[in-house]
């Protein structure tokens, strides 16, 4: 493909663990997501122009955000460092939501330096380059949000090293409610709270339901799908920082959620479901369910998202 | 169906875990396997008549047995106590091996007993019977070798509570060699040199693995199947209990097996291959090593039995 003079981008939110799969599931969303705009200058060296959205949040320094510094890894890697490239990041989601926010603007920079050079990486090859970038905004190379972003679907990280993502299929009616309860939670916290030794017990509970959930995403069957979306080892420990998770979580059920859950680190919780009205409907109810209790959310009712990050323009 | 005066079956010889599935995968061999022969006599009680190829270890007391208590169970659920009923059991294969030995005696009996009396009930039915039949013979009520040993195939038990099997698809080429070396690791032994707690970072590259094995298994490909056999918890512990097992892995992988380990608690190890002569090579191979070690074995080359028990007369 031919080299661009400037490219926009689309990269979507996630949500990493599908419950019952801690650090090795991740799915992408049709919504939200950030939006990351390059062009070309004169000036060699990497720069960030604007960044809207974030609530000042965001470094500005090229070298500690990660979109910047994605992209400075890859022109290196390339032997491209003679450029000049100017940046514009929109966040379009809220950020310390559990929702991959670091996740999407990572693979926004590094999807749209690989538009614009006319792609001489593939989507799997820009995999490593988004794993630092993770490391550096979250002090944790993961792969579970950024994965399913670049890739889109339902995205198995199988193992670390060597790195081997995997797509899984997507059944055609999967779709989940996404609640971002305004507070706090973030990752690092999120993760020292757990237990760094577990119950074997509990292991072996818990990879029944990953190989039932596999399974049942092979068959499309919702049923068993359903049956698979359990976490006794994480979500005990982390939802004592969510407020209202219990109660959100009744409400999701008797209104026919597939499972309920905590959406990577939290704070936001997702419920999965058969349809889109279902998760329209969900979606609602908890929104009201935490208004009444004096709590600010956003909420998100989407498919999940089939093919990744994408060129806007 | 009609009710028979006598019924002869055979069921399968299994193989737990599948060297990545602690206590929830299971498989079926074409060989080995036991026998059973019930005949309907006029005096009411379930007695063993005969019992061969056990050499004198097995309980000849129908209540202690595995076999005559399943049968006794079964005709209690169903009311039929009254009914007069002759054992004959032909263990044709070795005990304590770690290829579900009382499993296959277990599953014989449970399948003879649903056959003579015009299968009343259906397979899956027949498993919580299983579960109690093992919790007799072992001390723990695992499904891990009856699932595979009655339904054939893979077999992914779910959960225990309640009891969900689910029968995952079985790659054609799909076959594995099988070494009993003659040393004894009893069931028991094996599960408590186990630790109760694992590290939550080791648990997690376990069920990558498992999340791999089973995608690979709907995939049908033979390269992630095999990048998922391994196993990092249970092996190390358990294989100290199994002799050479170090230098078999290594003559079993240079031989091009996709995957080798423990069958079951052991001490009978396998190995996973693309295609029965592959199967036949490392057998081959192992028996030998074992042998210029002084160390006996069995060895066994198969595919994946897609059945289960079967009637053979």
């Amino acid at each position: 493909m031919k080299e661009k003079d400037s490219i926009h981008v689309f990269a979507p939110a996630t949500s990493a663990n599908f419950i019952c799969g801690y650090d090795i599931l991740g799915l992408a969303l049709e919504e939200p997501g950030d939006e990351v705009k390059l062009t070309r200058v004169n000036t060699p060296g990497v720069v960030i122009k604007k960044i809207t959205g974030d609530e000042g949040l965001l470094p500005t320094d090229s070298k500690k955000n990660t979109v910047g510094a994605c992209i400075e890894m890859v022109l290196r890697h390339l032997n491209r460092e003679d450029l000049g490239i100017e940046i514009e990041l929109n966040k379009k989601m809220p950020i310390g939501s559990g929702l991959g926010s670091s996740a999407a603007s990572t693979i926004a920079g590094l999807f749209a330096i690989n538009q614009l050079l006319g792609e001489p990486l593939t989507r799997q090859e820009l995999l490593p380059f988004a794993l630092k970038g993770e490391e550096l905004a979250c002090g944790y190379g993961h792969a579970d949000n950024v994965a399913p972003s670049l890739l889109g679907g339902i995205t198995l990280i199988k193992s670390y090293h060597p790195l081997e993502v995997i797509n899984l299929p997507t059944p055609k009616e999967l779709c989940c409610s996404i609640i971002f309860p305004h507070v706090e939670v973030p990752t690092r916290a999120a993760r020292q709270i757990l237990r760094t030794q577990i119950e074997l017990k509990n292991a072996v509970h818990q990879w029944g339901n990953i190989a039932g959930l596999i399974s049942g995403l092979f068959l499309e069957d919702y049923g068993l799908i359903s049956r698979s979306l359990e976490d006794k080892l994480i979500e005990p420990i982390r939802s004592i920082l969510i407020p209202e998770f219990d109660q959100m979580k009744e409400i999701a059920k008797e209104l026919g959620a597939l499972g309920f859950g905590i959406s990577g680190s939290g704070p936001s919780v997702v419920a999965f479901t058969k349809g889109l009205d279902k998760a329209k409907e969900i979606t609602e109810a908890l929104q009201l369910h935490l208004k009444h209790k004096q709590i600010g959310s956003n909420g998100y009712s989407s498919r999940i998202n089939t093919h990744g990050a994408i060129v806007i323009k």
